[in-house]
């Protein structure tokens, strides 16, 4: 195992040098938070991280959960972290006083999420899925079911799930067919089958809450058919006691990575008794889901950081301790092998690593930021907008660009790195998962050129080019910034100029053909976002590396610069091919038909 | 498991009509040879595909290889396979009639070694590498040693190896230390220890023959004080019967993927009584062992495009039988959903795999021609530098974009994608080993921008863009093809042009400099080299669709064009940007230095 998984140098620095998130105490609902509080709360996670998580990574790859007659059994250490969650209350920290929350700034909770999902992702996600299912009770459902079930779930004793996928109905969740059959005794009878459920049966906690979609029976097709239900694995009868609720896992899948936490089929009301409770109006169901959805999009996202993190800095250790090879000015075979940290290529190969990491955390936590002051902030709509905007690349980018980190740093090791005796391989497995659950790649590109960018008459469009416009003015004043604000000006010109000359077809060309390389066009757009989080970066370095007098934080200051200047150089311009492409009217993808991929 | 692995069909295109391999029979050495005998030779090798190797594709990768004692034990099926190759003279199917080949050309060989490689690469790399320690015999051994081992190793009955890396050297190869200690009896007495060593142990044949680098005591440091060894696992005595040679196997690594061939740890002399016997002069045995390693590259590329072949074929059947969504001009949801491959974004990710394949697969072919007219032709140089310069190519590419290439084919299934149910998974995991194995991409990307332009004044790389040069003049001819013609003319003059820019600066600036992008300066000539295939491709093509009636040739020669199309429209334009990052004189990945990772 490598020693470092995460650095918590890089999370204090975009924390409060870069977002300088002690501000968000100025407003009454964070006033009780200080940087101690905030300080504390991340030792506090990078404890769980190290003492309770790290540890288990590669024992809950091999020793993967177990499936046996409708019960999963999983790794024993899942427990103590539960426990250990659920009495920290971190499930509900964000949340208000009056929940046991503690109001803590979601910037905050979303980077002890990132220590989490560095130290173990599949461990992570157990108490991430109870949150987003809490979230869906918390917003939408009765004040006597979140008193049956929030404390439980809270405290890490009952885990919940989101059951939305079934076996025929993946991203088109519109299809789905599990049934809910009205009764007069206050619950529907839930029929049919879910698959992809992650954590939906397991031997450490007591019940399982799903918040689970489904159809009344006469509803209308389509979308506005579907309706939200709880459907725990066990139900309370009139005494107040448990009861089997003709709900159970069907099996498990074998995976690819990801393993710690099993993704279940579900099978519902085989008995004709099976009970689920709506939750909220009938026919909203995906609306709520969705309304949720933002948030487990960004959990996508901190997950895919998280584990690219990892994988650097085992690459990293590996380059810094493993000799191999001499300088190519210098090949004297007499003298020692150098470390590979001294090639150029396996520089190039960090360094890429280092950028696509820590240029998407830099963005997880100001979207999260951006949360917190749509929270607290007058301009709800403003930073509502921006949120909705940058997801579809806060989901995508570290999942699909953390594909080729992962692979870098299985490079860097070499025929090392293809083994198990190092965890890069695992970490290339981890993250194959994160460019399709909670929306594929496809998805969140249509999202953003088909809605995002024409929401609201283009109003988040806008937000978004302000907010890169102010940090491309603050670093042309740096005089050695002047060159890198120059490029994401040019970029930026470039993306306006792209994205009007596509609009404008709009409506001449077919939704399909619009539509057709919105991943390239997610793609071009995520670079952008992410050069200007670099440009961001490198100002505050720029102006911190001139005031410090440590050695240590002069050469962290100068790598945040070093990191950046890589960024322009071998990622932004990538910018410009995919333009090219996007301009073009020759629509092959489109034209050709089935029948010419027959031989 | 998906009913395709590979298209009989493209083959039979490649090698008739774009390279029109029959004309080889021209040549004395090839006459005995027709269209007949390779369709025979290709139909035996499509039979054992279907047979004997892709039934035990996903069993071999689940039941791997057991070390025991010593003794690696593998699936029962690796043996009637072996059978089956040895009894066939696959081995030495291409060597002269004397020494019991076939005089098969390599085209053809290399065209059965894809259809291996796609129905099960973990069995195909068996009598691949005994083919590769075999030609190391049959070049640079006596005759002696070619009675003794030869008809061993063609039989299939005794594994061949190549030992070459050690537990501190890998791309470092002048590095390694496993000592030969001279005696006066004939042999050298071997010690050290070996790893990452395919197929070194197994208890499917009779003996394994390991070709291995070794440093004879008092030699010279670095590549000149290296010698090839023959170091069976089983020793002739002096009454022809055989016993142990003091090597063991030591245990085998657990990888991510390619696992139903073991890699074994090799332990030599520790009761110092391991011979070895030397092959060929002292201190050539890297030169040696490098004459044969372009038939091991050829090989790796070969074993990515039959992995990548497959994964294709998967994901195709699946976006053939798989409904989801609707399209998007269409959405009504009383209508039923419409196959995946309807939605232009899937129609996009099989065409980039089926580019990246049949692009690939088009080079390796060509490669193989040319390695067949370097035997038989007058020009034997011009053929000879051909393949020196498109080696790193044709090894990297297919191995590189794979990776994606794979990659897409599991998004293409979605979350099944993820899943053990279908193979998809696995080719992601077996496909990682080709960037590192015989020479990392760096490895390959410094060969070409270091060597290989420069190689013999420039020749190679002139002889290179005469034959673009031609594929040009004659798409250039037909009117449909002028565009792509034209755009493939404009790229070799931005390749002209950045190589000599960069040629320029060789001089002036430091080799580690000059070289530190080599791998984007790889993937740039790569690039331009598959849109080279692809004009060829399609230039065969829209001729014969013009002379085709019936309805499935012009399915199969309009898929070619369209193919072609998404090649020129999405792949080429990447050179634009490569271009852009290479001319720069900005070299941050030089400059950066280690102390600058440290947070």
């Amino acid at each position: 195992m490598a020693e470092t998984f995460v650095s918590r140098r890089n999370l204090d620095f975009v924390l409060n040098e870069v977002l300088n998130v002690e501000s968000l105490n100025q407003y009454g609902y964070f006033e009780d938070h200080s940087s101690d509080t905030f300080k504390m709360v991340l030792d506090t996670a990078m404890k769980i991280s190290t003492d309770l998580m790290y540890p288990y990574l590669k024992e809950m790859d091999e020793q993967y959960p177990r499936w046996e007659d409708g019960q999963v059994y999983v790794h024993h250490a899942v427990k103590d972290f539960l426990k250990e969650i659920g009495q920290g209350g971190w499930i509900q920290a964000d949340k208000p006083y009056e929940y046991e929350g503690q109001q803590l700034p979601m910037t905050v909770r979303q980077a002890a999420n990132i220590l989490f999902s560095s130290a173990n992702y599949s461990m992570h996600v157990y108490p991430l899925l109870t949150a987003g299912a809490a979230n869906l009770i918390y917003s939408f459902g009765t004040d006597e079911m979140k008193e049956k079930y929030l404390p439980k779930m809270y405290g890490g004793e009952w885990q919940g799930t989101m059951a939305l996928t079934e076996p025929d109905v993946g991203s088109s969740l519109g299809d789905l067919t599990t049934s809910a059959e009205p009764t007069d005794k206050g619950y529907y009878l839930i029929s049919g089958k879910k698959i992809f459920i992650s954590a939906a049966s397991s031997d450490v906690v007591d019940n399982v809450i799903n918040l689970m979609l489904a159809r009344i029976k006469g509803a209308p097709a389509g979308v506005p058919g579907i309706s939200l239900f709880i459907v725990p694995q066990k139900r309370f009868t009139e005494s107040g006691d448990f009861e089997y609720n003709d709900i159970y896992c069907g099996g498990i899948e074998h995976k690819l990575g990801y393993r710690g936490s099993p993704i279940c089929q579900l099978i519902m009301g085989e008995g004709k008794d099976c009970h689920g409770y709506l939750v909220g109006e009938p026919g909203k169901g995906l609306a709520q889901m969705f309304m949720m959805m933002n948030e487990e999009r960004i959990g996508v996202g901190v997950g895919a950081i998280g584990k690219i993190s990892a994988a650097y800095y085992a690459s990293l250790e590996y380059a810094q301790q493993r000799r191999q090879g001499r300088h190519l000015d210098d090949k004297d075979p007499t003298q020692p092998m150098v470390p590979l940290i001294e090639h150029a290529d396996i520089k190039r190969m960090l360094l890429f690593q280092k950028a696509v990491t820590e240029g998407s955390l830099s963005l997880a936590l100001l979207v999260s930021l951006y949360q917190d002051l749509e929270l607290v902030a007058d301009d709800k709509e403003k930073y509502s907008l921006l949120i909705d905007f940058l997801i579809p690349i806060l989901k995508t980018y570290p999942s699909e660009m953390g594909i080729l980190s992962a692979s870098a740093a299985i490079q860097i090791l070499g025929g090392y790195g293809y083994c198990g005796d190092f965890p890069v391989e695992q970490y290339y497995r981890d993250i194959r998962i994160d460019a399709i659950h909670e929306g594929t790649t496809c998805m969140h590109g249509q999202d953003l050129l088909g809605r995002k960018i024409s929401m609201k008459n283009g109003k988040a469009y806008e937000l978004f080019q302000a907010e890169v416009a102010d940090t491309i003015n603050e670093a042309a004043k740096k005089p050695e910034l002047a060159k890198y604000a120059d490029a994401l000006n040019k970029a930026i010109a470039l993306m306006k100029d792209l994205t009007e000359a596509l609009s404008q077809k709009k409506n001449t060309i077919s939704r399909e053909a619009f539509l057709a390389d919105s991943v390239l066009y997610l793609e071009f757009m995520s670079i952008i976002t992410i050069a200007w989080q670099w440009l961001k970066q490198m100002a505050v370095a720029a102006d911190a590396l001139k005031g410090s007098s440590l050695e240590h934080d002069k050469r962290f200051y100068q790598g945040k610069i070093y990191t950046g200047q890589y960024f322009f150089d071998y990622e932004l311009v990538k910018i410009y091919s995919l333009d090219q492409r996007l301009r073009s009217d020759d629509k092959v993808t489109v034209e050709i038909t089935k029948e010419f991929f027959e031989d």
